[in-house]
């Protein structure tokens, strides 16, 4: 693999994956991972820029940036990027009414949003409320509708928390794509449209940016697909066979994103 | 297509699905569907050997055949096949430990399996026991597994009860297919091993043998790719468009068991 002088080089902007590389979710809050505070502190005095960019969607952005800056992050609700903004865009232009199978932390987020006689099903990270009866009324809505439409908050496979791997949406969204036959519109990483919409915020060009994450192919493979280059960070949901993984190799493999910070302070355009 | 003499000429055995075709389940106990009683019995009068052949995993069979007797079903045990002892026998043969996702209602019959310390997950239709702790745990397990082997008592998309569609076993094996990366072991329809056995069980050539069922995929589809002839009926989870299906072209379509018996005894191999 090429050094990492020229692999980081023309960097300008970077997107900061937040769970499993900032911090360890979990039912008692969660954990910091250790360095990501000091780390993300050294990237926002460079003059590299960056946002925060998460598929999040338990928590609304509010409650995670408070719990974010509970643990010493410098972080603000304007620097994050999360897939419920996009989601609400995408119902309100095309006049869809969802049926909403979703965690009650970001059910205020649809507060403006029309859920009457529902059209479509959202669905996001349920969590514990990704019951047999849960689901099983997203899929009778789905089957009652001549074109059904699916609108998933992000495909994630499992995530991490201080308990262990914890599964994602993206498994549910699997399950009811099987019982409906149909194909779900992904809202969030690794949707192209999500990470170009970070770009414009970020006002740089795909191959000036870089994307941290733990995600192999939510993270990486996406950023790569957009023409970003993208670093796996060794916490979260890394699992050692990530670094033989048949579909994406990463631009780089680090311990976590303290010297992910590291690299980019030494190699990157400063 | 052709006419009915042509379309049942040979045909000496009949396999029965059993939900869907014979009676609805429910909340309640379920209702037998009207006509199925005494089809069942004119069948059994015929010269035709007829076995039930049921994906039914959430009763054990012994359970399942005493409600069909009190709706009036002639029907007796060793005339069902169904996917639980298929699985006990895999998991004997090699030596497996399951950790099991299923509903209480056949816990039973992995008495006499050991489930200590794990090597594999056996998934069938669990029902309201699909909880996101349960099928987290599930999960956990495979992930812990270097080889992880998942079983499932057949892939269903869902099935019919009274109060309405409700999904099946299948939905949440694509969810921890997707969520582990594996690729599950169906046992049941539409298993090729599963019709074969019930053929073998019932001393006829797949050639001479129909399978009537509701689900267009799982029973007509999977019948014909082993050879047999598959009807569908227009009961339990059948919907219209079934009948334009993309891939599965029924050998016939009947409004229900009774004129699938009428059909037969007038053409088929007396």
């Amino acid at each position: 693999m090429a050094a990492w002088g020229e692999r980081l080089a023309g960097v300008r902007g970077v997107l900061l994956d937040i769970s499993g590389v900032l911090y360890d979710s979990g039912a008692d809050g969660g954990v910091p991972i250790a360095g990501s505070v000091e780390a993300v502190a050294r990237l926002k005095q460079s003059r590299l820029k960056v946002r925060f960019c998460t598929n999040e969607s338990q928590k609304s952005r509010g409650d995670l940036v408070r719990l974010l800056q509970q643990f010493g992050f410098d972080i603000s609700v304007d620097e994050v990027t999360a897939p419920v903004s996009a989601a609400c865009q995408i119902l309100r232009e095309r006049g869809l009414r969802p049926h909403l199978l979703i965690h009650d932390g970001i059910r205020p987020e649809f507060d403006e949003i029309d859920t009457s006689n529902p059209n479509c099903v959202v669905i996001a990270d349920a969590g514990e409320s990704f019951s047999y009866q849960n689901l099983n009324k997203a899929f009778q809505v789905l089957m009652e509708l001549e074109n059904p439409v699916l609108i998933s908050l992000g495909k994630g496979r499992y995530y991490k928390e201080t308990s262990g791997l914890m599964l994602d949406v993206g498994a549910y969204m699997k399950a009811l794509e099987y019982a409906c036959g149909v194909e779900a519109e992904v809202v969030g990483k690794p949707s192209p449209e999500f990470f170009k919409s970070v770009l414009r915020e970020m006002g740089v060009e795909a191959h000036q940016a870089l994307m941290i994450g733990d995600d192999i192919v939510g993270d990486v493979g996406g950023a790569q697909r957009c023409g970003m280059r993208g670093l796996q960070v060794r916490t979260g949901k890394f699992r050692p066979s990530d670094e033989q993984h048949p579909e994406v190799k990463a631009d780089g493999y680090v311990d976590n994103l303290a010297e992910a910070v590291d690299l980019l302070l030494l190699h990157a355009d400063q």
